[in-house]
């Protein structure tokens, strides 16, 4: 296929200062979870991203001095010479397909707590660091403002060596001392560093001026700033500071890469924002500068692409996300394979690898993260072993991929699964309020799998014991999913909750096929993640009065792995839900629960007709219990999320025919022992 | 010196199956934030507690294959055979001493979510991970069972060729496969692995025959297990199953290695036990086995030990913390010299270390972690480079620490204080309840240097620029700590809390040094660790009417990192402090203090004559603004914790004279890149 003539201004290329991208696809800065500590992962998954199309690809935050420290985060370093091997083969990689790389280098103040180098941290004003660690960072003194600019210029030549063709300078999601000095409410001095928009403007340019001086020959000098701060008055506005500043260094850098903050507005998940919800923000940016313009927004569409090259919104098309879930999309417009993009989801299930220090997975994705350990490769997968057949039960996340997988391998895939389309779980949980984009994990396999003639799918097929036998495929595989138990067991309840005769209690299965609970409802949630707030919003959006009870501290707590917690809680605050926080469900009578505080046991009892348990999940293994020796793929054999599901299905697809590799089936990042 | 005769029988050699150890002294398996990922620190570590006496020492938690992957813990690994290196190296270092070195190999089953591995946990039966990760693990078949003895072999097989003396099945603490079984209410197995307790031992019982029959030849097997798990009969007691478990297995493994679970209890805190808090629960032991049993209960007084022996309680003195705040522990009551002990707190800052995935430390050790990485040994340090003098203008904890190791560099050193005594912030926060035991860290200081004729201590001098000037040293340290600040700056207020006239403002210092608030009080905690939840504890018990306002969505929170939170917050409530939780105070009226839902700043006010402000610090450095070429050390540099500022002092003796060592002042652990 060839390219749609309406995508050519996509693969236009793009100079930035010394430097020229090949197209308009910029990977902006992304963690990963891989960084230095597993750096040969972190080199592939780039380059990966390199053959996939990208025109500049880049690092996440590269520590440029043990005094901003990230550490267990692993991101790159490049505190001495001696990080520079990991770095270059990164750039190594991406020049293999004629791709530029760039180098977020970042000095993180009193973003990090210097848990590992144990050095005080910097900041422009005294003030606790920002995670809740027992340490302040220090006012910084001009000694500290000119080691600073030292490091910081050290760093760059530092890149310069190791291959990058861009360098940063990073002003961007409050992450840096570069972004707290401009700061006006971290910023409290009264020197020529504080004050004024242009004192507090200074550490920025003069550090933007030694990079220049000291790589710009060769390299370009990218500046990343967020534009709103979505604080109000307090912080940077688009329409205030943040405007000016851009105003101010108009033509300063060589490149422009724009956003908002806090990371979390940056990376907002789909269930808050839609594809494009920074544009209204970064609209102005072309309008006072010169120089290129990169942007984000979630964007997997081409049209909404071109769209924003030819209105002269963006010069170069951002994307972290989109990048994850599917590398080669640049090259699937480039070929005129639209249909094939494999959209993200906006789940932010990324972000939780970055937030565990574990290298990063990803929802559609189920290669990311795997190409060095495990050597898949996003579209390439080993052809069949054998002319054989394989019989899927099941056409959730795991079948799907499974069966998409499979086909590709030249399998004779026979899908069956006893619903009326395909999607297992995710055909409920995408009409979940905000959840709408999940979908896409279903449709992309969908559609994938209806382009397959050696593929196909059977709805309204349910499957027995013996209709298995009778099928007579060579493989079997398992994916019928888990149901969530309305038995309470669970974390908090390992022996289960005691339930009255009478008492009404209903699972989120329950709730999204389409009971209607009598109120009041008090939603339990014992699991953490989304489910538990995402029914609460939905019985209460449906009229319910609506009480969560949760054994954490917070709301969805595990949310905040996907940065969306605050925003979760808020809405369900604003909604009119009541929150009982750190508390137990310990028995359910008619028109009353009991709770119980989790720190002194002291009871209460609440108003419920129906009871919501969000507890736990029971895989759906009926058919393996008949037949042990078949396989299970995805939650029937462990619940767990659709990304894990999604993973297990495409290992099942890799590893059919494959020789079994033991206890460890990938390959590892050792330390280099110490001789002495 | 020589050894009091008193304490000779912790010199007895003990046998403990194959194998003996020189004395009684035995540290127990331990996390450390090192393991695999920091592995020759890892190693320099153990070596450095063989070097001070211990006959025994074990690692921390090893992980046996994938599916048991506790990422990003930073545990150790015996996946596969290239793992051996690392702890090779580690038994080699105890064997250079003549201890013994011991290997606790655990499947750690759904206390872990293979983050890393992306394996589905396994369990007795379907129940969630322990964390809070959306995993479940799947509930084991026998083949699984057989999987996991065979693993489990393998790994001890690969313990035996690292090295290792003693190999441990590990039953505690809820942390293993092998406990889960046994728990009455994890386990719901219907098969003779569930149901009585001699089903639910049955895998406890395997795994102990397979391991004697795999390494039991040349190495002990050790039997970890807790025998209270402090829920009632919910799960095990001393007096119940605990017991019985024991009686059955009494001569079974070589050594019995007792304590109480879960972890939080078995390290407790000393704000909540005293030593010897576990005796009660463990003392039957020894009357149902004839085998070694080893116990602990953060002993750090060699008398307390030998009673421990004579009543035949125990037979070695299990530690862990006491042998990180005192790698020398055995040796220095070895040489008679039972005041040089340093004694561990009980603070649990080491533990914080393993749950940052960083290297540990130690708020009386300093060099606790940094034995490889800076060459720092506990006991020994460089003389001094010239014959100089050195004047330290504060007697806190980074003062003293200075003062006493300059001093045995031999440095002439004099230790100033405005003070009547040593101890600075110690002195204060030694009185709030339950922190008695951290005047230690002034205690050990303080006598160390009235026994060293080249340190002088003056209390009640305080020091002005010109009698600094007076005063000539050849370096000045400035160590004056930091003060508690009432403007409200902090995390979450960074320009500080509207304050109205006439409204009772208070920091943490105004209430330690005495004064006495009006009621009703309102202690907002914007720290976060022990500080807000200590201070309210003291005001309640002094019988103030409190109310407890935090951001966070519970009290102390950074206390989970030290272990406590639970024991805190429970604390708080049962003395009737009342806790609101994320919320933020925003302003300070008369009578009336104004606060607001973090999520939804939805305003509320509160009845408040006194606000106490648990905010931030800020350094007392006025003798550094009259000349900035002095050196600030310790909280007057950077406000931390008690451990931030005795490292601080020690860095700064250990570096005075030495050359700079550029950016990177320590030696790092790189991975191995691949060379493809």
């Amino acid at each position: 296929m060839t390219r749609d003539p309406r995508y050519d201004v996509l693969f236009q290329p793009v100079k930035i200062g010394p430097v020229t991208a090949r197209n308009r696809f910029y990977q902006v800065p992304h963690c990963n979870g891989m960084g230095r500590s597993f750096p040969s992962s972190m080199a592939e998954m780039r380059r990966t991203k390199a053959e996939g199309g990208w025109a500049v690809i880049c690092t996440e935050e590269i520590e440029i001095h043990p005094s901003g420290d990230h550490s267990p985060w692993a991101g790159g370093r490049l505190w001495d010479d001696s990080d520079i091997p990991v770095l270059a083969k990164m750039c190594e990689g991406i020049h293999e397909f004629g791709s530029l790389a760039g180098a977020e280098i970042n000095h993180a103040g009193q973003m990090a707590a210097n848990r590992y180098s144990r050095d005080v941290p910097l900041a422009p004003s005294h003030l606790p660091v920002a995670l809740h660690d027992p340490v302040q960072a220090r006012a910084m003194d001009h000694e500290d403002i000119r080691n600073l600019r030292r490091w910081h210029r050290d760093a760059a030549l530092r890149a310069k060596k190791a291959g990058f063709d861009l360098v940063y300078v990073y002003a961007g999601h409050q992450l840096s001392t570069i972004s707290h000095f401009l700061s006006p409410y971290r910023n409290r001095r009264s020197d020529e560093y504080g004050g004024s928009l242009e004192n507090r403007t200074r550490l920025l340019r003069e550090i933007l001026a030694d990079t220049k001086d000291a790589v710009g020959d060769t390299c370009a000098v990218a500046l990343r700033f967020a534009v709103d701060e979505l604080m109000g008055d307090l912080g940077f506005t688009s329409t205030g500071e943040g405007r000016d500043l851009i105003e101010m260094l108009a033509e300063e850098p060589d490149l422009w890469d724009v956003n908002i903050s806090a990371w979390e507005h940056d990376s907002a998940t789909s269930r808050f924002k839609a594809q494009g919800f920074q544009d209204d923000y970064v609209a102005f940016v072309k309008e006072v500068t010169s120089k290129p313009v990169v942007g984000v927004g979630r964007y997997t569409s081409p049209d909404a692409m071109v769209s924003l090259i030819n209105k002269g919104r963006l010069d170069m098309i951002g994307a972290a996300r989109p990048s994850i879930a599917d590398p080669f999309l640049p090259r699937k417009i480039e070929e005129g394979r639209i249909e094939d993009i494999r959209e993200c989801i906006g789940c932010n299930i990324c972000v939780s690898g970055d937030n565990h220090f574990t290298p990063i997975r990803c929802t559609q994705n189920p290669t990311m993260g795997e190409e060095w350990r495990k050597g898949w490769h996003p579209e390439r997968i080993a052809p069949r072993t054998a002319d054989e057949t394989v019989l899927i039960i099941g056409a959730g996340p795991a079948g799907l991929e499974a069966a998409r997988a499979l086909g590709q391998r030249g399998y004779h895939v026979t899908l069956a699964d006893k619903a009326g389309e395909a999607g297992g779980r995710v055909t409920l949980e995408r009409k979940l309020p905000g959840l709408a984009e999940w979908g896409r994990v279903a449709d992309y396999r969908t559609y994938q799998i209806s382009q397959m003639a050696n593929v196909d799918f059977f709805p309204e097929s349910a499957m027995t014991p013996d209709t298995i036998a009778e099928f007579d495929a060579d493989h079997v595989a398992i994916a019928t999913g888990a149901r969530w138990t309305a038995d309470g067991i669970g974390r908090q309840n390992p022996l289960g909750i005691d339930c009255a005769d009478g008492a009404q209690v209903l699972t989120p299965d329950d709730v999204m096929t389409g009971t209607v609970p009598e109120g009041p409802v008090v939603v339990f949630d014992d699991d953490h993640f989304y489910m538990g707030g995402v029914i609460a919003e939905k019985l209460r959006r449906d009229g319910c009065d609506v009480t969560l009870v949760t054994p954490a501290g917070e709301v969805s707590s595990w949310t905040h792995n996907t940065l969306d917690q605050h925003a979760i809680q808020k809405q369900l605050l604003e909604l009119g839900v009541r929150i009982i926080t750190s508390h137990n469900l310990t028995a359910i009578r008619a028109g009353e629960a009991d709770i119980g505080c989790v720190f002194t046991d002291a009871p209460r009892s609440i108003s419920c007709e129906t009871a919501v348990l969000v507890t736990m999940r029971r895989p759906v293994d009926d058919l393996w219990h008949a037949r042990p020796a078949l396989t299970r793929i995805g939650d029937a054999l462990g619940p767990s999320t659709i990304a894990a599901a999604v993973y297990s299905g495409h290992r099942y697809a890799r590893e059919l025919g494959a020789p079994d590799e033991g206890n460890v089936p990938f390959r590892r990042e050792l330390i280099n022992l110490s001789p002495n």
